[in-house]
């Protein structure tokens, strides 16, 4: 990799994390020695849409890195801001998060803080355990609740049925008392926050298709059943978020039932209906038993998401209290041809949690490129998949792996180098705040996907479980991913746990891989908010590591064989300490560090922190866009 | 340059440049012999903001191209579309405004089509001649004038003075009728559109600080006189557009007056007073005789912007009719730290223009990246530098030129290659849909900056001037240099015209160039709206050709010589029509194209239009998302 000036928006580089509007801001940038004399460093920011440049000052060497410092005001709720450099030869060079560039960028690329609307401070700490509560676990009282019209009850060891009417209706039972049992096993893989999805009643096993939001579906064991896990989660330290379906409810809702063919009634607002019988309406994609909500109605705001008389509010509260959402088609809330209420109605449901638990978690569920909703106005993360997860599975994939199914793309799962990775990654992170990314989601797979270990790449798991780890964001285990299930879709996925194989090798070991890795993760203090910096990328392999005062962690992943050098100053790897895989690391006479593997492999090494000038620069003044400009002219 | 499939939003691809919500509109793709072979075609909109793929069907061969086609349904305002190839070898590649690529592409980089707000018809015809007032030409008439207070009166050749109070304060005395004096030179240019700086009283030369916005300041001949200016310029077929400030007025103006100091007035909510005694107040970059408009205020959009009393209606409307308003600082407007109604103000202001006349066109400043307010919602184009202006000047400037002055940049001027200004124009429209693109302006220079001609390379104006008409967009001449003026910055731009000196060889020559390079524009379909496509960039040399079903225009521009061969089957030369430009073309026996010229040069020849398959497809369906899923699932 080329010497280049480095930025993230992360502690070593910002004086706060956790700005408000008006507040002044610390920012530093670091110049490798040997990437060319820098002589004049601004910061531009954007306050209004209007470009504001502040002087930055240089403020010390250390470890082969000159370190240049500025104060920025905060002047909007995400403050996109980036560095512009002078070389000694008069060329210029402007930073942001789309990279180096010697042409101006693009606004949206700035790096950005952002004011308000803090996440919890466990968020950088949380790695999610995600459970389909039907498919988790199954308590005895199971055996006594009468089966609903919709479902087909089935056996814990029957195959799952891909197709109608067994796709949706095959009910295995699982319930809230059989999570409940298996605390050990969550507590013991080392997750913080367990995220389940849907446990309102509604007509199929998935429950995304909610008939009520004001209890827990009886077949789970209803509302005592979820006060019991609840209690026994949290009794360990571990949290839990729930999954609201903020696009659509089921047509079995009460809402849409009372609204349905009834013009009058007081939730006839609630939905798009497109005849004057309120017989026709609009639903998710099309589909009849998922009608969508017209958020222009303050009856449903208010019943919904707004004040604390809200769902919302209501799980939040006592004596649920449960620790967050994730907000299901959030993409979609809200949108409908010419209409777009996703600001207004995310921001109304974030305030409703702040005013019910401020240490609450809000995200998003937008499978696609989600940047313009994810500037941390509301969401304060997203579960999406173009950044890092269908990345991963072009890369990590097994080519001659069946390859029908990805992510609701047609032309089905590319190829992708290691570079196209890393590129990937950076693309669609480029627009995400450092905060918001934090806060995103790194999952291998989902229950609307299909299993990673489908396809993965002979030796592979280990470089995705690992990565999920290291990179920014919240890692998430999709339940059954540790017991080396596989699925070839979103449906498929949704297999029931095998806890009878838990004692198995090849299950006791691949949950040994993601104890380890959790572990790791948690304990790290550069893994959870540490900086995040590209070291090598080639086709085969990724070197990056994660920064923070206290420490850095090296990480290598790669499909081939690794033997490759890297430069100082890059980084001090004198005193590292090996921290998984198995990968030699040389730090030679100069400081380079050589690093070595037969492939594939996933490595990190402990190394020291980053060492920064501490002594602050008197804070520089910002100067007018144009210092030219007399006081009464425009 | 590599071939690659090529689409862009114009008529040669798009059914329609008039979509409506609900519309089928077929899009085109057409993929050059030699790139490989092309089994598979999809096109993924992005309904509400969730994907969408619509498959496309191979139509036919024509010249080289092998053409798709896939039909789209408008689904939002903006709806946002990119292509998806798959290769025989299995390999993939998306297709959207940030070119070709084997990741996937993010949502603000798909090609665009907007639905609504359409632009009038002639906007695609435009030429713009910029005029500031003051400067322009004086009238008779204007000696009789009594000088205002703020005002430091001087001759036509007295020096334009840099620093305050001549700054703001020197009045050359150029009025409306001054303005009409010279339709023979306008008309003879060959522009089709006048739009002037504001002609509001006001207490300074420019006049961005209005005291009214009901009445011409008679300073300039008052009502009467635009009204004569109007008629007289309609009469022969020219366009003129108005100039209004909708992020501040002047501290003199009647409603601030109203309001300072006098909380309980009617106008007292149209500021942002920040004390209880209406004393301190929020303005523009901190400058006090600008006070900021404060949009929350119901009763200030009426009286400005909303409705047929408002005075966006006012000047629209009968007597004057007006066909447009170019919009000061759109970018700040109704933006102060965490409040940002934008978009509401620039809708309704546009609501405004069309219930009084749709027939109008909407411009916006915003001299920096403006893509997120670019979307054609509102704002038809932008008065912007980045796309165009600055990548021009870094490229054609004289490196050894002052530097001092760049747009407000306080680095300075950068050096660009010809491939860095064809990489900025790129990155600054790659968000922007192709509507909006051919209304935004093509400035070399406005009253905001220092004149091109100041810094411009030896040779380099006619590749300027000349890219300004050819490029995709609309040309702005600013008053001034087509007599060759210089200035180092905004202030000394504004110098008068120097009409004595209108028959100088030089200025003759200047003139001369403008008036061909305008007619060239104006009498071509291919100029006007043809689709755009880059055929060759290198360090000195850019060439690209515009694109529609009558014809073609091949255009060269080049800092240095030129000797380059351009492969066929990129376009059809053999009956090339020499337009501008001391340039040759050889066609050879295989079809490929030679060019050469000796630098610095700009070249144009017309060429035959692009033959496209006539024959429609038959409508392609769209399929789900997920085909997989099934009717009562999520």
């Amino acid at each position: 990799m080329p010497l280049v000036p480095h930025h993230d928006s992360s502690p070593l580089h910002v004086s706060t994390q956790h700005p408000s509007l008006g507040d002044d801001v610390r920012v530093r940038l670091r110049v490798p020695d040997g990437y060319g004399p820098v002589t004049h460093v601004m910061v531009r920011s954007n306050p209004d849409h209007e470009p504001r440049w502040s002087e930055a000052a240089r403020i010390g060497h250390a470890d082969g890195w000159e370190w240049w410092e500025a104060t920025i005001t905060i002047a909007n709720p995400r403050h996109g801001y980036r560095w512009h450099l002078v070389l000694a030869d008069g060329t210029q060079a402007a930073l942001g998060q789309g990279g180096l560039t010697t042409l101006e960028p693009l606004d949206g690329f700035d790096f950005a803080l952002v004011a308000g609307n803090e996440p919890p401070a466990w968020m950088n700490d949380a790695v999610l355990y995600q459970i389909f509560p039907d498919r988790f676990a199954r308590s005895a009282a199971a055996d006594d609740r009468p089966v609903p019209d919709w479902a087909i009850p089935v056996t814990w060891d029957t195959p799952v049925d891909p197709e109608a009417p067994g796709r949706s209706g095959q009910l295995y039972g699982g319930d809230l008392d059989g999570i409940a049992l298996h605390l050990d096993h969550i507590d013991g893989l080392g997750v913080s926050v367990v995220y389940h999805t849907p446990i309102f009643p509604a007509e199929s096993n998935h429950r995304y298709d909610a008939s009520s939001f004001d209890l827990i579906d009886p077949l789970l064991g209803g509302d005592a059943a979820y006060l019991r896990l609840i209690e026994a989660l949290h009794a360990r330290g571990i949290r839990i978020m729930g999954d609201l379906t903020s696009n659509h409810s089921g047509s079995a809702h009460e809402w849409f039932r009372a609204a349905y063919g009834n013009p009058g009634a007081a939730e006839g607002d609630f939905y798009y209906f497109t005849d004057a019988a309120h017989t026709e309406y609009e639903s998710w994609l099309g589909v009849p038993s998922l009608p969508k909500f017209d958020w222009r109605s303050q009856e449903l705001r208010r019943r919904f998401i707004e004040g604390p008389d809200s769902v919302v509010a209501k799980w939040l509260a006592e004596p649920y209290g449960i620790d967050g959402w994730r907000i299901d088609v959030a993409n979609m809330t809200a949108r409908l041809g010419g209409e777009d209420l996703n600001a207004e109605v995310r921001q109304i449901l974030r305030r409703t949690m702040v005013e019910t638990n401020p240490d609450t978690l809000l995200l998003a569920e937008s499978t696609n490129d989600a940047a313009s909703d994810l500037q941390g106005d509301a969401w304060h993360g997203a579960m999406t998949y173009p950044a890092f997860t269908r990345g991963l599975w072009a890369w990590l994939g097994d080519p001659d792996a069946a390859n029908e199914w990805f992510f609701g793309i047609p032309t089905g799962r590319p190829r992708y180098t290691a570079r196209e990775f890393a590129d990937q990654l950076d693309r669609f992170t480029g627009q995400i705040p450092w905060r918001v990314r934090l806060g995103s989601m790194l999952p291998l797979d989902t229950h609307d996907t299909a299993r990673f270990a489908t396809i993965a790449g002979d030796g592979t798991i280990p470089l995705a479980v690992g990565l999920s780890m290291a990179l920014p964001g919240i890692p998430v285990v999709f339940a059954g991913d540790e017991f080396g299930l596989t699925g070839v879709d979103g449906e498929m996925s949704r297999t029931p746990i095998p806890w009878h194989r838990v004692d198995e090798p090849s299950v006791a070991g691949r949950i040994d891989l993601y104890r380890q890795l959790i572990g790791l993760r948690r304990g790290s203090a550069a893994l959870r908010e540490g900086g995040f910096r590209w070291l090598h990328v080639d086709d085969d392999t990724i070197v990056f590591v994660r920064e923070s005062a206290a420490e850095s962690v090296l990480v290598v992943a790669s499909r081939g064989d690794v033997d490759l050098a890297l430069d100082a100053p890059l980084l001090d790897a004198t005193d590292a300490e090996a921290l998984f895989g198995d990968a030699t690391l040389a730090v030679a006479g100069d400081g380079s560090a050589d690093i070595a593997a037969d492939g594939p492999v996933f490595a990190m090494w402990r190394l020291a922190g980053v060492t920064a000038p501490s002594v602050p620069a008197p804070a520089a003044a910002s100067v007018d866009q144009d210092a030219t400009v007399a006081e009464d002219d425009r």
